[in-house]
Parts: C-alpha cells; sequence; structure tokens
C-alpha cells in the first residue's frame, strides 16, 4: 500500500510503496478515511533532529489526525465493529500508570521509556491505506462523514481539552473569552465555545478573512494591532474576559493576553511558537492563571464526537488524494490553506 | 401611598394606604418599577397560618420580586445613583455569617432569630409605590426595562441558581437535561440552559402551549404521560440524561426525575409541591444526586442580570397597575396566567 | 491449582482442583498473595439466583480483591514486571466506551452486554493460586505488603470514591463529617477522611469496640439510638455535618443522615442493605444531596495505593490459607470477623 | 487614646494622642486586643510616594489585622455582641459590586473610587486602643485568645486562600506540595496544609530554624541552594510536586517553583518581591498554572478562625505594649522577628 514516510531528519517526506500492517492483540486494522496534515508535522521534518531523541525519529509514515473504517480486528478485540468508521485518538503511552488509566496518554508518566508517542509522532500513522491502532483507542463516528471529521483528533480536541479546563471560568451570565490566532484549531475553538459555553466570545487575528469565518461562527472580531487590549478591556466594561486561548503563542501575542486577562481568570497557551513572556506578581491581575496544554483525552474525543454528530463544530477541510498527499504539506508550508488538509487514500 | 398588605392569616390580602417609609442606614428607597406576584404569595395567605411561626406573620406589604428606581438613600449609602433602576435581591439575613457574608442570605445561619425573611416575605415588600432595602441588595439594570425585569429576583433567580450547582454535569458535548413544569420559572430555565450550556435540552408539561413556548426558546418537547421516562431514555441513547429540573415537585415527577437521570446526573427539585418520593440504593442510577434548592446569591442575580442585559433571558410578563393588583393575585391564583403577574405602581 | 468455586446458585462455595489459567492477549497471570472476602460475596451465593442474569452465573472462582506477584505476561503485555507484586482493580468492562476509556470500567456504557462484571464476579477471580488480569487492572504495590493490601482493592477503594466525590464540601476549616456503620469499608473510610481531609470526623456503630477501634484512627465516637441525631447536631453548633457515609444502608440509618446534614451537605449511601426511606422537598436541609456510590476508578486505586504504602491506612486482616478459605466465608457470614478475611494462597 | 500614625511619605510613624473614634451606621467601634505589624506596613512607610494614589496617601492609623473586643454599636447594627472577641476583615470595598456582594472586598469592581483599600490601608487601623470597622467585616472569635489570633487577619487569610484555590491540585493520595519561604505566613501555610490536605508538605528557606519549625508543624525540609529542584524531584518520584507556594517571589524561587512543579500543578506566588521570570510554552511541565492572590474572603476568615478554635493553626507572636509599638516596626524592618509582631494596647 502507499504511505506518506518521514525518512531522514530535515528531509522532506515522500510516497512509498510499504507492506500493510497487521493488527496486533488488542488493535484492529483501520482503512483511512482521512489524515490531516499538521503544523506539527512540517516542524517534524523540517526543524527537528537527533537531538529530539529516539521517539520522533525517523523512519515511520506520518499522520496524527486520522479517521477510517474498521478492515480487520487482532486478537482480543472486541466492542468494536468491522466496517464501521471510527475517528481514532493519537497518544498512546505505558498503558499502566495513572495518566493512561483515565485515558490521558498525553501524561503518560512512563513517556520517556515508550517507542513513540502516538501513531504519526514515532509509530506509523494515517498518511496511508492503512494503519494499526489499539482498539481502545477508537471513538465510533456512526454516520457522520469520516472524512470532515478526521482533523477532530487534534485540531478539535486539542482546544476542546484547553477549554473543558477554564470551562469554571467561563460558567454562567455575563462571561467573555477571547480567542486569539484563527488558524485551523482557532475556528475550532470558536464553534466550541459558541456552543458550550453561553461567554461572549472575542477572535482576533491578522487575516480580516480568518476574522470573518469566526464571525459566522458567532465570534465578535476584535482588530489587532495597536490599542488592542485597550478595546478588549473597553468591551468588556473595563473587566477584561475571563480566558483567553493563544493559539499563536509569540511574546506578542501573550502580552495581549496579560493585559486583557481579567482577576480571577485564565490564559492558555496553545500555539507552540514557544516565544517568552515575562511574568511577575504584578505583571496580569490577582489570581490570572497563565498555562499551556497538550492534546487531550480519550474521553473529550468522545465529547468532541458527540459536537461534531450534532453539527455544532465543523472543522473546514481541503481533501486531497493519495497521490497529492505531498502537495497538502507543501499547502500548508507554504500557507496556502484557510481549512484543515485531509488525505483521502480511498476516496 | 397605596400598598398590598397581607393583613392576616387566611386572609386575601387588601389594598391599603399608608405612610410612605424612610430608608434607614444603609439602605435606600426605592420607587418600584414593577413587583413580581409570586405562587409562595398565595401559599402565605391562602394556607399558612400561626404554626409557621412570627416571620412570615401578618401583616405587611406582599412582594419579594421588586425591582425599581432609587429615590432616596439611608445614611451611611454611598455607591448607588439616585434615579437609576436597580433589581432588588429579596432575602436579608443576619449579615454577620459565612453564608450572609457570601451573599446567600438565604442560609443565613441565624436566620431563626431574624424578625422576617426577606422583602416581601415578613418585611414591607415591593406591592407598593415604595419600598425599602438594604443598599448592597441592589443589582444594577443599565438601561435594560426595569419592569419585566421584576420577577428575574425570584424566577430567574431561582432556577439559575439550581441550574449553577448542575452546571458540572452539563458541561461538554452530549450532554442532556430535561425540564418538568414549564410555568413562569421553567420557561426561564429552558432560557437560562440554553444561553449558558451546549446540552440538549427536553421539557416537559401538561399544558401544550407551554411546550410550544418552551419549543421556541431551544427545547425539544417531550410528551408527559405513559412511557414517558422510556422516551427520554430513548432519545438520550439509553444513557438518560444529565440533569433534570423539576419545577413541580409531586411524586409523579420526582419518579420521572428519577427514571431518565443517568449516571453520575443531578436531579433538583425546585417546585415546592412537597410530595414525597421513595428511595433505595437500587432506586435510582450510581451516583445520581437528588437535591432540593432554594432562591439564590446576590452575586448570581448580577449573573442573571446579565444574561437579562443581553436579551438571551426574556421573561414574559404581564401588567397591572396599583389599583389592578389584587387582581393580580385571582388571575395567579384562577391559573389564568401565561406569564408572569407584574404590578406597576408608577405606569 | 486449587480454587474456591461458586458452582450453583444458592450453594455455599467448595474447594476444587482447576487447571491453571493462560494469560491471553494484554493480560497477566498474578500469583495470587491475597484474596479479601467480601460480603457480596456472601449475598451471591446464599441470596441470589438466576433472576440476576447471566453475568453472576456459576460456575466461577471467588473473589474479587485480589494481590499477587506477575508470573507470565500475556502476548502484548509490556510496562509490567515479572514478579513485582501489584494490587488489581476488579471491575472489567469493554473497554470501548467514555466510562472505560477514563479507567472507571464499573460504569461501562456496554455493561449489559459484557460476560461478567469483574475478576471474581462473573469470571474467575483471585481465591486460587494464580488468576488471570487484564494488565492495564495492575496497580504496583513496591515493597508494600501484599497480603494486607489486597482489601484495598474493594474495602479501599470503595470508600475512597465515594469519598473523593465529597471533598468538595469537606475542604477547608471547621467542616465535620460522620461515618454510620464501621465494619470493614467503615474503618479504612475513617482513615482515609483522618488522612486527607481536615474534617472533623464523627463515626458510629452498634458495636462499642468497632467504635474504639475507629477513634483510634482519629474519629470522634458518637452513641446510636435515642437523640442520636440531636447529639451530632449539638456537636456540630446546629449547622450538621458537611457529608455523611452510610455503610449500613438501612432505613433508620438513612434517616438518620438526612437528620444531621448541613444545608449543602452530601449523603452518600455505600451500604447496600437497599431500605428505602422517604423523600420530599422538605424532608432534608436545602441542597444537601442524596446519593450512591459504586466502586471506583482505576486511578482512585493508585491514590489508595499511595496511601497505604504512605502508612496512612492500614486495614485490619485475618488471614486464611488456601485450605481454611471456606472457613473465612463462614466467619464472615457469622459475623465473626472484625477485620477483613484474607486468604493467602502460597503463605 | 494612642494610635500609630503613618504621617508622611518615607517617614517613620509616630505614636500621637488622637480622638477616639465614634461608630458610623453599620459600624461597630473595636476595643483592639491585638494589631500585627506587616511587612508591607514598612513598604509603605517607607518605599512608597505620592505616586501610589491618594487611598494609601497618609495621614491615618498603621494595622490591618485586627482583633478586640465589641465597644460600642453604630446606628442599625444587630447580632454583634458589645464585650466580645472578634477578629476583623481588613479589605473594605464599594459593597455594591459582584465581588463585595460575596465577601471578597479585595477585588471590589470600583476599588479604585474607594477612598482608602481597608482599615490601616487608608483608613485609620488597629494600632491603637480602639478602631471603627463595618460590623459585616467581625468574625467571632468565642473563647479563643484574641491577642495570637489578630495575624490571623492576613498572615493567616493570605496563605488560606491561595491554598484553598490550589485545593483540587492536592485532594487524595499521593500528593505533595513544597512552601518556599517560612516567614510568618509561610510558617502558617504548612500548618494550614497539614491540618486541611493529607499532602506531602515540603518547605524550604534559608534559615535552618525556620525550616526546623516548619518541621515541627510536619514539613519535611528540604535544603535550598544548588541542586534543590533536583532534590525535589526526587523525593517526589521524578513527578514533581502538585502545588508551590512561594512566600518571597524574587526570580530564584519562581525558577525552583516552575522547575519542581508537576504536569498540571499549581504555582502560587504569594510573596510580593516582584522579581520577573520568564516564561514560555516549554518552560514548565503541561497545564501547571502559574498564578499570584491577595488576601482573600470573609467566609475565609471564617474557616480560618475554626481552624484557629481547634487549635490547628497557631501563629508565633511577640507582643508589644502599645507604647512599644514602634518598637515592632523596628524589630520587622531589622530582620529581628521570628514570629509575628503583635501591638496589645489594653494588655
Amino acid at each position: 500500500m502507499k504511505a506518506v514516510r518521514f525518512t531522514a531528519w530535515k528531509t522532506f517526506p515522500t510516497i512509498e510503496e510499504v507492506e500493510r500492517p497487521k493488527p496486533g492483540p488488542g488493535e484492529v486494522l483501520l482503512k483511512i478515511a482521512g489524515a490531516g496534515a499538521c503544523h506539527s508535522d512540517v516542524a517534524i521534518f523540517e526543524q527537528f533532529d537527533e537531538s529530539m531523541g529516539d521517539q520522533l525519529a525517523p523512519s515511520y509514515t506520518l499522520g496524527h489526525e486520522n479517521s477510517g473504517w474498521v478492515e480487520e480486528l487482532g486478537e482480543g478485540v472486541t466492542g468494536v465493529n468491522v466496517g464501521d468508521a471510527y475517528l481514532s485518538y493519537g497518544p498512546i503511552g505505558c498503558g499502566q500508570c495513572p495518566a493512561c488509566s483515565r485515558g490521558q496518554d498525553t501524561y503518560c508518566y512512563n513517556a520517556a521509556e515508550q517507542p513513540y508517542l502516538a501513531t504519526g509522532l514515532g509509530r506509523d500513522g494515517g498518511m496511508a491505506e492503512y494503519m494499526t491502532v489499539p482498539a481502545r483507542n477508537l471513538v465510533p463516528l456512526g454516520d457522520a462523514d469520516p472524512v470532515a471529521a478526521a482533523p477532530l483528533s487534534d485540531a478539535g480536541l486539542t482546544p476542546y481539552h484547553a477549554i473543558k479546563l477554564a470551562l469554571p471560568k467561563l460558567q454562567g451570565g455575563g462571561k467573555s473569552v477571547l480567542v486569539i490566532g484563527l488558524g485551523g484549531l482557532g475556528q475550532i475553538a470558536v464553534q466550541i465555545l459558541t456552543a458550550i459555553t453561553g461567554a461572549t466570545v472575542y477572535a482576533t487575528d491578522m487575516k480580516p478573512e480568518a476574522m470573518a469565518e469566526a464571525e459566522k461562527s458567532g465570534a465578535i472580531p476584535v482588530e489587532g494591532g495597536e490599542g488592542q487590549a485597550d478595546r478588549v478591556r473597553e468591551l468588556t466594561g473595563g473587566q477584561g474576559v475571563d480566558a483567553v486561548f493563544d493559539f499563536v503563542g509569540i511574546t506578542p501575542t501573550i502580552k495581549v493576553a496579560q493585559q486583557v486577562i481579567a482577576r480571577r481568570g485564565r490564559i492558555t497557551i496553545v500555539g507552540v511558537a514557544g516565544q517568552p513572556t515575562s511574568w511577575d506578581f504584578y505583571s496580569n491581575p490577582y489570581e490570572a492563571e497563565l498555562t499551556n496544554t497538550y492534546w487531550g483525552t480519550i474521553e473529550e474525543l468522545y465529547e468532541v464526537v458527540a459536537l461534531y454528530r450534532a453539527g455544532k463544530i465543523s472543522p473546514s477541510v481541503k481533501t486531497y488524494s493519495m497521490d497529492q498527499a505531498l502537495q497538502a504539506y507543501h499547502d500548508l508550508h507554504d500557507g496556502k490553506l484557510s481549512g484543515r488538509a485531509v488525505v483521502t487514500p480511498h476516496a
């Protein structure tokens, strides 16, 4: 079968013919419906090197946002139906620690000893005709479109997890939130916030069309640049917003977050740009929390799928055939995409 | 000035001419914009007697859901603007206990020693041209209509408080809730749930027109009678609903709640009918909580007002002039009202 | 190998020679260190019949509170060390639903379709020389005594789970709690409450020696019988206790719980006696929750083990050799035990 | 009467003869039992100047940690007993906003428009024979020693509030916490953590005697300096601590906090040194929160008093007569104090 392979550090992936895998005990073989292309993939094959350690080292098939139909069951698997469509939870931990036991493999206590992080991150992923995955990582999609669902396993789950942890700040009347950075994750964040909270959602991005799209999802666009923090303060009667989700993570966006957050609010930096900010006792309102976040839990993925099946979130996707798969990464790299690139090997 | 007075146990109220009150230290004089008529008033003058104790004993002016314009400030009052419109939080506790300190006078530790429960409940209320009230009980209405706001101080705050305590059960994708009893409080409950959660809201009542109104607010009507619990179970994929709010409180409605609640869900009986149910270890799903509720906190009233000012909740009201005030109670008693009866002494 | 077998409804178990099992994919073979005898076992072989359905139907090896040393790894198992001591989480769900994904197999969405409930509850349990169990159900014991640990997997986990859900009521200064019923679970409940909260722990039982033991763990004994509720009210300055854990579940104990609970408190009925109480809007203080509970999660079992390894909880056990195993059930049935009976096949 | 007066910016306070105040409406006159001297007082009279604005501008009587006996009731005050001992909550907000309504005057929405921040912070405080204070700010002490209680209103309440917000991180078995800086607040923090959580409490300070005192309260001392973070990581099995409370707030202490915090943990900077740290997406474990804190709520002060009355926290104090009051500030300034300096005008 064909697969998009990451073959060497600092090397653009290639499409190769590889053998169709066999599911091991507790695993299934998934016939891929959709595999999302993610910015972190680009970082892996463009920026990373051996200093990252073995877990992400080539070679393997890319693709950590995957959906598909179960084709074959490995030994000991029950409760999964061959032919049914599922979304795949990417992370795979040790399975034997408190974090894994609660379905949060991202925070596996023994992560450092694992051979890989996730399907598509060290272990063969979904940019191929077939992929194996532990049965416990599957979330049933019912009759919902599996192709548009694919990005939900990361671009949906990551903001959902961040939002869930901030929900106590957003419960009730008169709450507000600012979303910074309206790419794939930011747009879904706006949709989730509109769907599950009553908060007034402000949204900002440097691209007017991204703000227009967020507005369609129910957000109030706030122009960036000079005076932005003041505008947000004014819109919120001086109190600031109860939560900020920053999908960029550069110094200027974090600074805005620190300036507009309300007392007792919560700033979550989701974007991995990794630029620094300065923090001291007086640099932000009392009890405002500054934190980061990473992916989410299996149970949360069930909840994301519930929102998707109810039509409350709908990722914007652009599909690519298996043969066009590398083009997806080129387009992603070149910033040509507004929605999420999804490779559909069987379309 | 004219006032609707409760003058003796088991006696219908009368309109009397009384002296306009003077605000004491820390109080204001409120020129009444609206005073809601509540079922509990009817219980007080029709059903209660001396066995209820001194706090609710006649005579006093009725009306515990009040809004108005500040007319005069008592000694020591600052931060309140004469002429501005406010909603009035009814309960008045000792002011010197943990519950009062958090603005939850309903659960005053020294309630038994207080001379009254609330404005309109033992202390002169808002069914009059003017009323005095502690300044701390006021929530500013800004430029929102104070007349339609009046019922929010009870018919809005009571469901809001009950819902807030159940919010952890309703956070996230795939949640659902059932509202039983679609009178004044039940309708506002549907509006609040739709506004601040992403849960699917089911609603039921014996009156078709009440269900139709709830449907307009975003609820999915569920017919009552034989098989109702099964219908709800089916609608929720067998899991049941994550929360039930029962605004009736009779044995059959509580039974339905026990039958449709999901594991780890929460049943809140809001209606004060006081009929019993039987509960044992096996009578309801694991970890489903059964509880009651009573009014709310000052801070929650701020949040209710925020929803009202944002147009997210809008009580349906029928207004009565001061001279028609007794008619409001007659109509309430006779079940002739669909919305809330509000007396408007200065309209 | 020898095993304690439940062979027919309404039939006392027998010790039989059975084949040593082989671990399937994802499972391990556990050499049993300790297997606790539980009252629910007695209910199963004395009271239940075919009306209970297939899941608990004989025949199988009893024992759902198990610890031991890993003897052999099934296919695909990593991260578990042969020879190391582990405590075993009993419940086994579908592994493919939100509840199982969070390690709460007790509330498996597909429980009705599973062939059994847990090891020792429909599936061969630990009252034998060896038992197979899914690797994910193991919690490492380090160098702590595995024999005394065995009861923790039920008699420790069940109260721990109930207490964790009530912790928001018990956080901070001036809180109090009442434990009703000081058998195996109740004694551990007292130890847990003393270890992880600052609440004043009141404890009651009809046996003076049980109260004396609870007192050693830090509880304040409260005599039962006439006036008990008044005594608790008085001890708490009239406010009542913030939580009640009732390990009996008969009508009189639930009634006491309803009488002594504080406003906003939480009553958890843990005992499965199943007797009814009457509940109505006025039968208990405002916002007091009435609920039940069932076992716990894998992650919580890690936390229970942490308390055990730190010496903060120490179940009182009486050990029985494999040959005396039936005597353990006789003693349990006859009420001759103060601590937990643990069968130790390899001692 | 005599009072310790702050008379001009950058000027050491003086003892002056002033008139005994009269309680206004809603206030009481408190005969001072104890008035704690706080580092922030020293900052006010040594470091601050007109740039701080009017609220803290001289002249006024110092002392924001006060206890005493009610001497006289202002107009409209009920529920307070003349002669009884009370602890005084310092902050005084507008009384007409959501924060004040919940007894959290520290976060008053209209703080900027208030004439002062608290008794002793802009308004005459407790370093005098008598002080007026709003009746709602009083928390009854019963028969507990009011002198040693005085510091609790700040040095007790501030850590208590910070700890309460972090409690969800510290609930259950196997949790741990690090307290940095074992002065007055840090020592009480250790006592509170030991009293109301089951967490393992690590504590560090540059003074060996401070560590020894913390050890007496149940903490495990951890030496500072080179390798400290590694030591803490090792003590916690590599996971790090679930919460850090830093009572210093300089760059090195915040850095240690960032290095030792566990994933999903919470760092609270309580100390007001105000030195900066650098924060970026990769600078601390996932979901670890970084926040600050400020004083607490009236209800929390009730809970602090409950711990004090139960003997679970006991501030170490050194008393000074009214005539020695300035010496208290000298000793504080010179770092000569191990416990809290408390002025006792009537001892």
